[in-house]
């Protein structure tokens, strides 16, 4: 590796004092977003929830605090190389801000058929966009060209130790404001989310003494990190069959290797696989009680937790509502 | 008035008092409601918009203060009687949860029309239905009838000392939790809202000598409050037309008492019409940038702001986001 690369470049993988960290780097640019309850979906599930409302964080979806805490974290030599990154939409308006407001360039690859409005916010807050064919190996090869075109810094959506570090932060505020939550649960597509989620619990019970247990919940139509994690090694997608549009990418080599240890150690419980009918049906519960927009790979974990509701029962869940982008031009229930 | 009438009919008009001893009635019972904020949409607007997210409270609208504050106040004797009430839909479904939580009987007068999500919400929060022909005549007559039947208390969803005074807690809330808000506006039907809200505004400036200008937002197509104070008289809507169901009421007596009292002390600036279509436009508006559920009565408040940015510019205004519930089997903007 050159000496030059990131300082991320150097680093092996992150833990949970790099979530504390990540939280001090991203207070000045983040929102502390709410937490939001309600009692008669406590009833339907059996459990008590805690809605963490990353759909309410800037950009509309958690994808912020990773990004803000890898840009913010960049020394001034790399930073004025300008960000390069793939995304199909959350990551890609994350890093589009993070650097607007950091005043550096970001260039997003951006995959055929990603959701227009995220797309749209990529845009205005001043990336530049790089269209490429769907699929992991064609974003691979995409990302490659513009990082040799650009000269740039990669931050990676989620194979990245800052990105990873700033995703854990939801949780760990979650887990500040409901000291009762004894479990969490959020969506996994590369890792990045799941992976920080589990360093901010583990983080919590190496301070507090308070153990918290995390589970994933993963599109039936991509479930390459529950393949992953059983065969013991990182296996790709055959293909994606999910509207939950932020989880088709394949697990990334640090989360994978965070989410096997915390496999190994039982505080990553489960990945549990959700039909993309129970995702929907339980996004459309999130919109008429909680009054939120969520878009589908936010409604996943909900939709886990009434599919499997032994693995919930009596606990206190806290749960990543990750973001709120989709389309209003029709309602996914409405097609 | 008989002597056995609730405290409520004793009572002339609330003032800022009422509203300080109304949060804390209800403060076992209610949520306190986040303000969310938007760079995007302070920047369209041309001032600094605080979204009281009153679609996050229980029921969905703050109609639940209001209610919540009456039928807790109401002595034993009176509450044995069970509550009556006519609505819509958010006020009936809010004190049918009231009612609930005080293990009395609940009888709401539900007009025809009424938007299918709130009935339901009525019902499921144990209350009896009477049905009714729409239009504030057949409401009040049938209403009476039930009275008489029962036995009942009447809480009236706006002229009612109690109401008003709950309704105004919002306000309250939004003023302690953003010190910089120099401007409030908030939708009016019936009133029980605005005159709250101006009470609000008037008890921080007598405490903390901070002085709090009101707007109201109404339908064009329900402009009778408008039209009363420009009278110096109430006067009742010839029919209404617009898809702001939870504004169709004609302003009620103490509603219209205290916004004249405002109006002439330049407190209450100004009520602002709006057509459905601006209404319709903001609503998406907040839903794309806030991530937030807003029924059409909700989002005339912003769409106020975007249809008279003069009267707002350079304001740090408060924006009372009333409600949340509306039929999701389609977009309104999507007909």
């Amino acid at each position: 590796m050159s000496p030059d690369a990131p300082a991320s470049r150097r680093l092996d993988l992150p833990d949970a004092r790099d979530v504390l960290a990540a939280a001090a780097r991203i207070a000045p640019h983040a929102h502390v977003t709410p937490v939001l309850r309600s009692r008669s979906l406590d009833a339907l599930a059996g459990c008590g929830l805690h809605f963490k409302c990353e759909n309410l964080q800037r950009v509309g979806a958690f994808k912020f605090r990773g990004a803000c805490n890898a840009v913010m974290a960049l020394s001034d030599a790399d930073a004025a190389r300008g960000v390069v990154t793939q995304s199909s939409g959350n990551h890609g308006a994350a890093i589009a801000l993070a650097c607007r407001q950091r005043g550096i360039a970001a260039t997003v690859v951006v995959p055929q058929g990603a959701t227009r409005a995220k797309v749209e916010a990529m845009r205005t807050y001043g990336a530049r966009l790089v269209p490429c064919e769907a699929g992991q190996a064609p974003r691979d090869a995409a990302t490659a060209a513009v990082l040799a075109e650009t000269g740039g810094v990669l931050v990676h959506p989620f194979d990245d130790v800052y990105v990873i570090a700033g995703q854990g932060t939801a949780a760990l505020e979650l887990l500040q404001a409901a000291p009762e939550v004894d479990t969490l649960i959020a969506p996994i597509g590369g890792g990045g989310l799941v992976s920080g989620t589990v360093l901010a619990a583990r983080g919590v019970g190496e301070r507090a003494g308070r153990r918290v247990e995390v589970f994933a919940a993963e599109p039936a139509g991509a479930a390459e990190a529950q393949a992953s994690l059983a065969q013991g090694e990182r296996v790709r997608n055959a293909g994606t069959d999910t509207l939950c549009d932020g989880l088709r990418a394949d697990i990334g080599a640090r989360p994978f290797a965070l989410l096997q240890q915390a496999h190994a150690e039982r505080q990553l419980r489960a990945i549990l696989p959700v039909d993309d009918a129970d995702t929907l049906a339980a996004m459309r519960l999130l919109w008429e009680r909680l009054k939120v927009l969520v878009e589908p790979s936010a409604a996943i974990a909900f939709a886990a937790i009434l599919r499997h509701p032994e693995a919930f029962a009596g606990r206190q869940v806290g749960v990543i509502l990750s973001g709120g982008n989709l389309d209003l031009d029709r309602l996914p229930w409405a097609s």
